[in-house]
């Protein structure tokens, strides 16, 4: 196959879908990167239906005028409230991390039954509980609104953190006894959360398996784009692919923001794992 | 005097400036207000002074088009970024936060050392240190990301909340030290905050003085209304004024939000301390 090399679209309100942008690089190593963070109008997951559906829609358009063949929804919040608004936006093929967050949580849990962590918007949503429940799970949803602000005050292995982690699980463990739900899988439904992933593990049982919506976007999109004939070759096994050229990475890789771009360069470059060179300002009309 | 009762615009990122409200509603019981809260994009604190401008803009002349004779800037972000841009949008007086705090603070302080709590933004722009250093006052600013999130949490007098607040007053304590400062004034920066100001209350030693931009905001404003010949009488004593009408305030406010009002009508009465009855929603293109 020759002529154009694939080029996805990945979208989110902030810097968060950027863990799922690190997820993908290793997986598809011939494919080109355009990221969106619509910082200027963050954080969605305190906005209304309405709201986030116009502004996702918008950040679509955006991505798909700059030739993205594939859309991968980052934010939990927009996948959760605007997906249908993002398809009907678009022509190109769009995937949003709660199904793939769902599908993962089907391979994962024996006892059918999942909590999910995520923002206030995504939990109003039940968009969590609604593809869980087509696979036949139950799901116990919880709203842990302050994990942003921690994670963005970069409180990760802190004190604070740990106990206001403490008083959600402790809180969706209460509900899930209520409910006799003996939970086995954790799904980590909002892309900043995978930065609390080691001091998750720490404090639940090893038994519990946790799975974060970076990953497991990444992996469908993988499959996906196989199923759709757009990847070039045989499908690559990540685990025993070689190792990474950062540099190359970087290449691959074109960042807008609708905010600040110092603050984004910054910021961004703790949630993708590496440094971030250069992020362009577009103007959404917000 | 008769005609128009004068109509006073108070304009925030959300709910925190019901604050000022609240606090403006005893000093001038004949006067009606339009409040309008940017809930689409908020919050302001971690945006850039290119963009806070702009939405401040557009909220002050929405206020202005609704009939605002007098616009209080309720938003210490906008103040201390977009005052200058504020005023060149519109032709009627325009008063913000910062000074009028910053005003207080001179009254109150006699080490000359102030401590200012307020968000990221606030602090980076350093418009209260500004402001006081006017005043020959020394400012040491202390950012204080998760007490907005913690407030709206619902988190008040919560053992994670004083965790929070001490760490926070003991780093900036540890400042003042090492500037040698000996602070005996805490001014607190940001409209959420006066929902803390109890549980600082019992943190700090009874010899410093908190003080909150909502009051002294209002304060300055009754002033400066009576300055310029707005007000129909003499200077009405707050203290020693009636009992107010709960009701027949409510008559005299209306609530505009960017978002969905019915959230905004459910947290902002816990910021307005009294119900509200109807928002309505505006859209300002963002």
């Amino acid at each position: 196959l020759t002529g154009q090399p694939l080029r996805i679209g990945v979208f989110d309100s902030g810097f968060g879908g950027l863990t799922v942008l690190r997820a993908l690089l290793p997986r598809l190593p011939d494919a080109e990167f355009v990221y969106l963070g619509d910082t200027a109008r963050l954080p969605y997951g305190s906005k209304s239906q309405a709201t986030v559906a116009r502004y996702a829609a918008e950040a679509a358009n955006f991505l798909e005028s700059r030739g993205a063949g594939y859309l991968v929804i980052a934010c939990n919040t927009a996948s959760a409230l605007a997906l249908d608004a993002i398809q009907s936006a678009v022509a190109v093929p769009v995937l949003g991390v709660i199904e793939a967050g769902a599908e993962s949580a089907d391979l994962a849990s024996r006892t059918r039954n999942v909590l999910v962590l995520a923002t206030d918007a995504t939990v109003q949503s039940h968009a969590y509980a609604r593809a869980c429940g087509q696979r036949g799970l139950q799901t116990i949803e919880k709203a842990c609104p302050l994990l942003v602000p921690l994670i963005e005050e970069g409180w990760i292995d802190h004190a604070v953190t740990r106990q206001v982690l403490a008083i959600y699980l402790e809180e969706a463990m209460q509900l899930a006894r209520e409910r006799e739900c003996g939970i086995d899988t954790v799904l980590l439904g909002c892309t900043h959360y995978p930065l609390l992933r080691h001091v998750l593990r720490r404090m639940l049982p090893e038994e519990i398996c946790i799975l974060d919506s970076a990953e497991t976007a990444a992996e469908r999109a993988h499959r996906q784009l196989h199923a759709l004939g757009m990847l070039s070759g045989v499908l690559p096994d990540a685990a025993s692919s070689p190792p990474r050229d950062r540099e190359e990475d970087a290449l691959r890789c074109r960042f807008f923001a609708t905010d600040s771009t110092e603050k984004f360069r910054v910021l961004g470059s703790r949630f993708l794992g590496q440094p971030i060179a250069r992020v362009r300002h577009i103007d959404l009309g917000g």
